[in-house]
């Protein structure tokens, strides 16, 4: 049996096995290279995701580094000649000082581990790199979110226009960068009390929501908004503001054009600001996330600017250039915050709402609360981005009060846009009271009205 | 022999089986893992070969929106500053409005299914959705077209500038988004008859070619530029403009660095409009082709504008600046259509041809038509946009005449221009005549002495 | 034998071919699908990957475009203006006429194989294509090329602003874009003699380091920066800036808010200019490699601007805001030499030097050389260009002084700096000697009083 066996053997592996051999070597052989090859295109699809996102994410981090320019511009554009010089440098200033700072200290506050602000991270980029594991590279993720913290910073420089000391204006630039958005921030972005999502959570026991607050309606915009209105009030309105008679007079500002062309520019940032926030572009969610958080920011933005030129065409006879411009901040500062979660329609909807109320919003606080705000940041962006904040939990096409989900959203929503306003704006209060304690805030009535380029920074912004 | 068969089964399982199991044993489980991974991967690849389309038509999206204070400075720094509110609040109109028309109506008007013009989608994105089947979210693509439906709707304002009312233009504004820009533009890119490929479609029985127009020389620059040359001549010339003589006058634009700065943004902004059309850049043919296209794009900008400027020194003795812009603009206008078929140095020809006729065509326009463009916009898109597209027909490397292709290609270019040229006129002639008889296009002569900021808008956008 | 033999072997065949091929059947069918299928998830990977970088470079190559406006704005608001149609017709043309001459025969001189310079490809980009094995689209690496190629270019403009002929501008633009940039370009960029890293090269020999300029601050700022001085040196000062003792006056720029908004063009397009000379985002080193880059690029300049703030306010009693202007663009040209090779915070410390550099070197170039530079771009780009690439030799993680790498690299780049300056220095001269003496560089005094736009250009920047 065993010869045959053998043989059997021999036999069966002459003309089974041989053939089968045959048949199966290329797959034997592809199989023995296919299975590193195989879990390397899985790592290598892996990485180039990574790439896309990163792309993405530096593209949006570019673009809203280019809104500093708008910013400026608008501000510029909208206050007076002899004040040009002054509200450039405080535009610079806070982005330079706010970089270094969120480098320093603001990403660990922000982002780091901790209940009410994360730790400092001290410059240790690598300690951050454990916390958030997102993939991206770390450096780029803390370039990115120091653009949105410069986004915040400078908003206030235009409401304290024409009249603020350039020190003090330094002062507070710390102040927000280190302290004021970072814990905020923290809250929301940060993983946060606003944002923990445990089920024993303080947000979900109480509304069964968490605060939402996509590219940050509220975190960015109403936190610079309510500072600048605190800060506003507190200098006091510019010389030839109010008359006698406590009724405000126009100070038109001097270049529309810049200021247009600023709005333009911010408009264009935008588009990185919010699609951006999405952090990711290679999954087909995030595909469509992107490309429906553009559309429906454009639209916020259209809507915002229309029914402002309406309104004030309605309200004042004659559709107004300075207005529009404010409604297409206005439309795109509310839309912020819900830009992925309403519908198209729900965004033009915030948007036309925002547009209009900034209109009453800037007379309610020049004419009522008569806080001299030259270029209207508290009514764009406080008022607009708590608005704006607090209309997602009513659009939201899941969990909007006008979509069947009841008030436990709006409530969350609510919520939070008190709570960070509340914040900012008690937080901006003690820092201003006390640098005009100690040092006083506000230049002295004659270089008011001289101009603050010749005697703060030595040079007029133009000469012939 | 059923034992020795047993026999000889059992011992060949345990001698061939058993080795050629544990042989095979990675192979197997591999297999049996690897086939959905294998499917996996591909489908991850296609994921995100979609990912990296989505964000390159985006990021185009962005640059052409970005074209819009391109065109706002340029149309500022070509007039005069006392209606520099109103061409500004006419830049911002026609976007704003034409999102939400397009996002409405004009959508489906342009890509939906018809033969004359697409089925209205009012608002229905899903079913747009299901019309365009290029993979990339149907909201990121929507935002796409709508800047360059934008972009033709707001080449207009600059001819019609100084003496147009607000309203009137506000008028036009819809009809171009709802109505001229997408048909005319269905009928090329939107599946219509000038682009149906079909063995026995008009175009392919008559030219054997269909209409090529890559990324817009006709379908939204001349069709912008042809309806701004009709509502120039309806409108009349600026007051001033024409001498009791008829010799015309120059009347320099207030601020040529503004312009400058326009040409630049908008040049910026083409590398959107033109290589973004590819709407991909995932295939090795789609890297290529943003490759050559970006190129092309930019040869024929600066062919254009140095020979703009080399006629200008030549025929007026000096390098003007203002031609030079405009010289600028007419390579890129002219090199749009064919961006993708001619070889860099058919680019440059193109560019340099373009360049050279704008100049011969403003003065033609200005002198012998008697119509007052104050910003060239009917030479630039108009004249332009018609001679490019034309002149694909000759120095595309494939079917152009100069590269043996005959006169097929050449016929069908010209026949196209002539047909979405004669379409744009005739609509904009009878809109324009209509709202002219109804309403009154033109602002009263005292309005335009004083300039149209104050009296249309309440405000100047000049101040000190 | 046979016949059992073959009873075995269908019994065999049957009771465990059978049983193992309906096993492995879904595994060989899928084998042989999968074999081509596997080669091709690799190849698309591939595909994709290169998709990835494309798009990385040609954003890259739009922004760094876009810095051709930037310096426009900072050149024309630096100066006066009667000369601002003058500067900014400069600032086109070199672009235009640099894109075209560097597409002829610049891309071959800069990268085509040879010692001392390329062989010139002449319009042959195929040939080119064989040449540059990096997978990239060869038509949009040379875009990428030619717009470093035109920022070096463009630096000169502003140095020799407000006094210099436009066919003279004219003839130098041709100079640099054919001979100076390419040929110096060549040694480090193109594989030439300072980039030979053969152990027995010249540079491997004597320094044991090649010359390392990742970004240009040797390469395309200092290139510029040394024309410019040597330029403005033969051009001699404009009327009026120093006085009959010899002391220099003040000639203030017309406008700091374009300024302004240049710098922020200029910072944003470095975004393009440093991170996008990675060329590559696909894979992990580098997506850590532009993150990183953009990260060292924006912290020095916010401390090289802010240093400059600090250090104007000491020096001169008020924080300038062209002085800051300039100290942020020292920073960002100081820093893009080393950008891949610091840290951030050695990064901040470039910035810091080089904003704090360039005020001293503005002072010594204006009162001490007498030379007069309007912009003050030989302090910025040929001053902090050089002084960043020789800092980088102590700053570099790896090889730098200060990190226990001795003085070999900063040997390398000490030397590349010498070289490259002197090369451009010498060639400038040669070149501004030749054109003064056969042409004239400089415009009659009445021209210069009275303004170049008007003489040389026929037409006013500033009208009403």
């Amino acid at each position: 049996m065993k010869q045959l066996t053998e043989g059997v053997h021999t036999a069966a592996y002459r003309k089974i096995l041989i053939p089968l051999f045959l048949l199966l070597f290329p797959l034997i052989t592809t199989a023995q290279t296919s299975v590193p090859e195989e879990v390397s295109n899985a790592d290598k699809i892996a990485e180039l995701s990574t790439g896309l996102n990163t792309v993405w994410m530096l593209l949006a981090a570019m673009l809203v580094f280019f809104m500093q320019p708008g910013f400026a511009l608008v501000e510029a554009g909208f206050t007076r000649s002899k004040n040009t010089a002054n509200i450039l440098m405080k535009n610079l200033v806070d982005f330079m000082v706010g970089s270094i700072l969120f480098w320093f200290i603001g990403f660990g506050l922000m982002f780091g581990i901790g209940d009410v602000f994360g730790t400092p991270h001290l410059f240790d980029l690598d300690a951050m790199s454990n916390i958030i594991q997102n993939g991206l590279p770390i450096e780029g993720f803390l370039i990115f979110q120091t653009v949105f913290c410069a986004t915040s910073a400078t908003i206030v420089s235009g409401a304290m226009a024409e009249r603020t000391k350039f020190s003090m204006y330094l002062a507070y630039t710390i102040a927000i960068s280190v302290l004021i958005y970072p814990v905020s921030g923290h809250w929301t972005w940060g993983g946060g009390w606003l944002s923990n999502a445990d089920p024993d959570s303080f947000m979900m026991s109480v509304f069964g929501y968490t605060f939402h607050d996509f590219a940050g309606s509220t975190v960015v915009h109403s936190v610079g908004g309510w500072i600048a209105l605190v800060g506003a009030a507190i200098l006091g309105p510019r010389l030839g503001k109010y008359g006698k008679d406590g009724k405000s007079k126009a100070i038109p500002g001097h270049n529309l054009t810049l200021a247009c062309l600023g709005v333009f520019i911010l408009w264009f940032g935008w588009f990185g600001f919010n699609p951006g926030s999405q952090l990711a572009a290679a999954g087909y969610g995030d595909q469509t996330a992107i490309s429906h958080v553009f559309l429906t920011t454009n639209l916020a933005a259209c809507t915002g600017g229309f029914l402002a030129l309406l309104v004030s065409w309605i309200k004042y006879g004659k559709p107004s250039l300075s207005l529009t411009l404010n409604g297409i901040l206005a439309g795109l500062v509310g839309v912020t915050a819900g830009c992925d979660l309403v519908s198209p329609m729900g965004a033009a909807l915030i948007g036309a709402i925002c547009g209009t109320v900034m209109i009453f919003a800037v007379e309610f606080i020049e004419h009522r609360l008569k806080i001299d705000d030259p270029v209207g940041a508290s009514s764009v962006h406080g008022v607009c981005g708590s608005l704006g904040t607090i209309l997602t939990g009513l659009f939201a096409v899941e969990g909007g009060t006008f979509y069947g989900g009841g008030f436990g959203f709006l409530g969350a929503q609510i919520f939070g846009v008190i709570i960070v306003g509340g914040w900012a704006a008690l937080m901006g209060y003690i820092i201003f009271k006390v640098l005009d304690k100690v040092h006083g805030l506000r230049v002295p009535a004659r270089i008011e009205e001289e101009g603050l380029d010749i005697y703060e920074h030595g040079e007029s912004a133009y000469n012939h």
